[in-house]
C-alpha cells in the first residue's frame, strides 16, 4: 500500500468534490490500485486546515468532519472559516504558497478558479511552486495551461514530476488521457463542443424556437449558466479549452490569445431553423488543424454527425492517421465529474511512477 | 532505446496491417516512446518466415521485402509460400506453436481469425503457449477472450505477462483502454453498437426504405459484408464483443454462450419507418448491466442520442458512477485500424513494464 498525501488548493465546488470522491472511493482505490489517498492540507482564501490541526492526532484531515462543518455552517449563515472553527477545526493563517512549500505532501490539487485575464494567477504560481518543492500537480484550472503550457511542462520535466490536467477540458469526458489510448497514432486535428452552457442554449433555441436572451435566462434559472455568462457565451471558455487540447494532443505551443473567437450571442432562431430545414444544426465549435490555426465559432454540423450532441453534453472529434476519426462524448461540467477526472489523474501518476 | 521483438501469428489482413504500421511508424515510435519494434517471426498455415531466414544477416525480418513479395506474388496468381520463395525469402516448415515456443521474442501478436465454434482455437493455445514461454500477448482474436477470459487473465498473471486486446472490440475505437482513462470510476453498464456491417445495413434500410436482403446485398457488393454474413447479421459477432467488454470493464466472468442473441434479419423497412416517425432509429445493441444480464437485440434509440451513429461506425456508451455517461465512437473495422489498436497495446505494455 502506497500512501499518497494530497493538498487541495482552492476549496470550492471542485476541491470539495475531490474530498467527496475520496470519501466515497477510498477503500475501492486502496484495493484496486494499492494507493491510500490522504488529504493533508486544504487551503483557500479563508486560511488553511492541516492534518495536524483538525483536532485529531492522525496524519490526515478528517474530510468528513470538514465537509460536515462547512455544510452546517453554511446553513447557519456562517463564513467557511467560522463554520470550521465553530465545529472545532483549527484554521491556520497560512497562505496557499506557504502551504504548498512547507507542508510535506506528494501531489498538489490545484482547484482555484480559472482566470485568464490575470495571467492565470494564482494557479500558475501554485503549480510552479509545487513542482519546485518536488510535488506532482493535478489541476482543474484552465488558466495556467491555456497561457503557459510549454513553460509548465518544462518545469515539470526539470522537476521530474507530472502535471495531470484531464479535468481542465470536458469535465469527466476522457480526452487528455486519449493520448495514451491512441498511442502510436498521430492526432491530426481536433474539433469539439467544449462548453455545455452554449450547447444547452443552442439546443433549447433550436428545439423551442427561442431567442438567445430567452434561452440564456432559462439556462441561468436552472443553474446551467452563470449570473455573468460572458466567458461562456462569448466563446472564451471554449477557446481556453481548445488551446489546452491543441497543446496537449497536437504538440502546439499556443496561447489562448492565438485563438480567433466568435461566440453565440448573434445566433437567431431563424438561422437555427434554416439549418434544421437543410439537415444541419448549429453548434459552437472549437477547431484546430495541423497548421495550428485555432478557431472558435458557430458552425453547421450535419444532424447525423456524431458531434451533434444535445443539451449540456460535450463532444470532441479527433482525426488520427491510423485510427481514423474518434469521437468522445460526456458530461462537460460538475464538481463530482471534475473530481472524477482529478482522481483519475492522481491514480495514473502514482501507478506509473 | 529498448528493442521489442515481435512475432506475428496469423498473417492475414490484420497481421499484414501490423507490419504495415510498423513500417510507417517505426521512426516515430522510436523517438516518442524509446521502443524499437522488430518483427522476428511471421507464421501462418503456409509456414514461417524467421529473422534469420529472410536472406539478410540482421536480427529482424525485412518486412518491406515480405509485403512486397506477397503483393507481387498475388498479382501473379501465386500462393503466399510461392510468392515468398520466388522472391528469395526462405519459408521454414515450422508451425505456430513451435515458433511461439522456440523463437526468442518479447511479444506475440495473435492475429488468426476468430472462431467461437472451435472453442477459440487455435488462438487460445497460441496465447497460453506464449505466456508459458514468458512472452506478452497482443491479440485481435475475439474467440479466446469471449470463451476463456478468466483463464487467460489468470495465466497472464501467473506468468507476470500482459495480454493486450484493444483490437478485439471496435477496431480502432479506444474502449478497453478507457479503463485507464476512467481510473477511479466504477463502470456500471455498457451499451454498444459493435458491428459495423449491421449498422451499415440498418442505416441503408432506413435511409432508402430498402428490405433487409437488398441492403445486405449492397453491403456485400461494396465489401462491407462478407460472402457469409451470418456471424454479423445474426448478432454473433456483437455478442462476442459484448462478452469481452463485460469481462474487461465490468469484471464479469461471462462466456459468449451466456448472451441472449437476436440478429437483424427480421427487421423490416416498415418497422424502421415507424420508429423514424416517432423520433427513433433501430440499432443492433449489445447490452450488459451490473447484474450481468447480457443481451444482443435490435433496440429503439432516440434520434438525438449520441449512440445514434450511422454507416459502419461503432459506438459504445459506458455508464459510470462518477463520470456519468461516456460515449465513444469510431471505426469498428479495417486492417490498419486493428493494427493501430495492436501497436497501441504493444506501446502501453512496454512503456509501463
Amino acid at each position: 500500500m502506497r500512501e499518497v498525501r494530497l493538498s487541495i488548493v482552492g476549496f470550492g465546488v471542485v476541491g470539495r468534490g475531490v474530498t467527496e470522491v475520496i470519501r466515497r472511493k477510498r477503500a475501492e482505490i486502496k484495493e484496486k490500485f494499492g494507493l491510500d489517498l490522504r488529504v493533508v492540507a486544504i487551503v483557500d482564501l479563508w486560511g488553511a486546515v492541516l492534518a495536524s490541526s483538525d483536532g485529531k492526532s492522525g496524519n490526515e484531515i478528517d474530510v468528513d468532519k470538514v465537509l460536515d462543518a462547512l455544510q452546517r455552517g453554511k446553513a447557519d449563515g456562517l463564513s467557511p472559516r467560522e463554520s470550521l472553527e465553530t465545529h472545532g477545526i483549527k484554521v491556520e493563517d497560512m497562505q496557499s504558497l506557504e502551504v504548498i512549500k512547507e507542508v510535506e505532501h506528494d501531489v498538489m490539487v490545484e482547484a482555484t478558479p480559472t482566470n485568464v485575464e490575470s495571467d492565470g494567477e494564482p494557479g500558475t504560481s501554485h503549480i510552479l511552486e509545487a513542482l519546485k518543492a518536488g510535488r506532482h500537480v493535478v489541476t482543474s484550472n484552465k488558466g495556467p495551461l491555456a497561457l503557459h503550457f510549454k513553460k509548465l511542462m518544462r518545469a515539470a520535466e526539470r522537476a521530474d514530476r507530472k502535471i495531470g490536467f484531464e479535468a481542465t477540458v470536458g469535465g469527466a469526458m476522457p480526452i487528455i488521457s486519449l493520448r495514451e489510448a491512441l498511442a502510436g497514432n498521430e492526432i491530426l486535428s481536433i474539433k469539439g463542443i467544449l462548453n455545455g452552457t452554449c450547447n444547452y442554449i443552442l439546443t433549447r433555441m433550436s428545439e423551442e424556437n427561442l431567442p438567445f436572451e430567452h434561452a440564456l435566462r432559462e439556462a441561468q434559472e436552472i443553474g446551467i449558466a452563470e449570473a455573468d455568462p460572458k466567458s461562456d457565451v462569448l466563446g472564451v471558455d471554449t477557446a481556453v479549452k481548445l488551446v489546452i487540447l491543441a497543446n496537449a494532443l497536437l504538440g502546439l505551443d499556443a496561447s489562448y490569445k492565438d485563438v480567433s473567437v466568435t461566440g453565440i450571442t448573434e445566433i437567431t432562431p431563424e438561422a437555427l431553423n434554416l439549418a434544421k430545414n437543410n439537415g444541419y444544426v448549429i453548434k459552437l465549435i472549437g477547431e484546430v488543424d495541423r497548421d495550428g490555426k485555432l478557431e472558435v465559432a458557430p458552425k453547421l454540423v450535419p444532424k447525423t454527425h456524431p458531434l451533434n450532441v444535445s443539451g449540456t453534453l460535450n463532444a470532441a472529434l479527433l482525426k488520427t492517421d491510423l485510427a481514423g476519426e474518434i469521437v468522445v462524448v460526456g458530461r462537460g461540467a460538475g464538481g463530482i465529474e471534475a473530481a472524477s477526472a482529478i482522481i483519475g489523474d492522481v491514480i495514473r501518476i502514482f501507478r506509473s511512477s
